[in-house]
């Protein structure tokens, strides 16, 4: 029998599990609820108990399996400690330890974002490279980091914060971090809303976005896709700071590939030829540009890279 | 007698040698000429020639050195092959095989910043650290990050280029690197002169620098420490970009320190104080802030840095 792995993404609601061949074969995926209750208590003994049935339900004998790996919602040391987590109401927990304890084989545990970006190394759309920054455009933005397919976690965990770089410091209005003008608050989905609002704000040009009520970033992404020009302007001018983010992950560590997911990702490839135009631009010392591609394994990132975790 | 390795920082004009004890201590500084003729065929030839005699003249047997390290002003491929160093005439080299099968001790390559970075870590400024980014401000503007004892060379070479993100997009004048607005047109001590130029045109304020006929960034800085307002105000803004790039840095990758190097740094700890009010207002998500020291090797970083290296 092929040898197993087992990839665990630890939610704030659910937390998703993955069953794999040592190959990246995805062969089953399940979810267990997230209990916050008790500073999290609950949360490694329900995932523990949780792949103990399926290795049984699958015949699986625990000597076939390598280990697993487990993204959590929160800065991780190398060493697997978890000073704070306030998703989870951790505090203070080697939840590695505690998992590996359990399971009787080992468990490495890394941030979320960071392993849902090895997770797009291994089996997404930065299969084949082994170094690629991920960076996720949600309600927020987030990034992850590889080299030489390591994991970029920083000395304090902050690998990959890419989300509250400050690209414009005229900005007046805050970020949840305190801060003005963090990426965040322009290449997020969020960001992309309140910059069409200012948009339309500012001018009388017409747009469909007028037409509709509390729009959302898929309305402007959609307009700007279908030729309206306030919101192409929008996106443009929003993927403008996120090229500029590039560029310095460029010049700081140089990955072969930036991979963009996330909602917004969801324009596909017109967003990616706006970021690319605005990369390549600013990015003019590097001779051979990085590739932009975009993220394939959405919402299974976590566990794909959760999995590869392990293997190390 | 105790293991020796040997550090050579190959520069335009001169190389410098280094003959250390593994503990870090060095034994012997010693100098070549560069000789660029031929495309750069003699340099490697001249540094085992180099190198074998000193070992020779120290009585030190071969079987008791670990190997060399080198420094190489260009980007190094981690195999340690280069694929053009324009300012040693070298195209398409792999230095470290040919100095290894010239001298018979193993032979590593590195980019000469990344390597001085290493340097600073070891036995400089950066001392007792594992990560740190080491940033050198001089004519230019480089920098040489290391993450757990490694460097960060990037796909291309590309890691540490920091003299050259974009950190004013409002900039008219050209950089060298065909971009407007890189920190090194700020932050170097050309850059410096030059700002001070552009405050002293724009305003009518006494300054002593304005009885300075050609000024020296070091008489900015000397101006800025007696407490010129003018020169203050341009080493404030300077080093104001100069801390943009330290946040993009810790948010990217979070080394544990910031070691500033360079000619500018010899002003010393009111640089410093300078920078580290400037970082810790604008890195305000990372709660516990980077250290920030001065570069103490000198132009001694690259020996130090590539006798290192061998050691891995």
């Amino acid at each position: 029998m092929s040898k197993k792995c087992i990839g665990v993404d630890v939610g704030g609601t659910t937390v998703k599990l993955g069953l794999f061949d040592v190959d990246g074969t995805v062969l089953d995926k399940w979810e267990v609820v997230t209990r916050k209750e008790d500073g999290g208590k609950n949360i490694i003994p329900d995932i523990a108990a949780s792949i103990i049935a399926k290795l049984e339900e699958k015949n699986i004998d625990k000597a076939d399996v390598v280990g697993a790996g487990m993204g959590v919602p929160g800065p991780v040391m190398d060493n697997g400690f978890v000073e704070k987590c306030v998703n989870l109401g951790w505090v203070k927990v080697n939840p590695a330890d505690e998992l590996s304890g359990l399971l009787g084989v080992p468990v490495k545990v890394g941030n979320d974002a960071n392993v849902a970006a090895l997770g797009e190394m291994w089996q997404g759309g930065g299969k084949g490279y082994t170094s690629l920054a991920a960076i996720t455009l949600g309600t927020g933005v987030g990034a992850g980091i590889i080299l030489d397919e390591k994991i970029v976690n920083g000395s304090k965990g902050m690998g990959g914060e890419v989300g509250h770089i400050t690209v414009n410091a005229d900005e007046q209005d805050k970020c949840n971090c305190g801060n003005r003008g963090c990426l965040e608050q322009y290449a997020s989905a969020t960001g992309i809303v309140k910059e069409a609002v200012r948009a339309l704000a500012k001018s009388d040009k017409a747009s469909v976005l007028r037409d509709i009520e509390g729009f959302s970033c898929k309305d402007v992404l959609d307009a700007a896709k279908a030729g309206d020009e306030v919101a192409a302007s929008v996106v443009d001018h929003c993927m403008k700071y996120l090229a500029s983010v590039m560029q310095q992950v460029s010049y700081i560590c140089d990955p072969q590939i930036f991979v963009i997911g996330g909602g917004v990702s969801k324009a596909g490839q017109y967003l990616i030829d706006v970021i690319r135009k605005h990369y390549n631009s600013i990015a003019i010392l590097k001779e051979e540009k990085a590739d932009i591609a975009l993220a394939t394994l959405g919402n299974d990132a976590g566990i794909y890279g959760a999995a590869r975790l392990i293997l190390g």
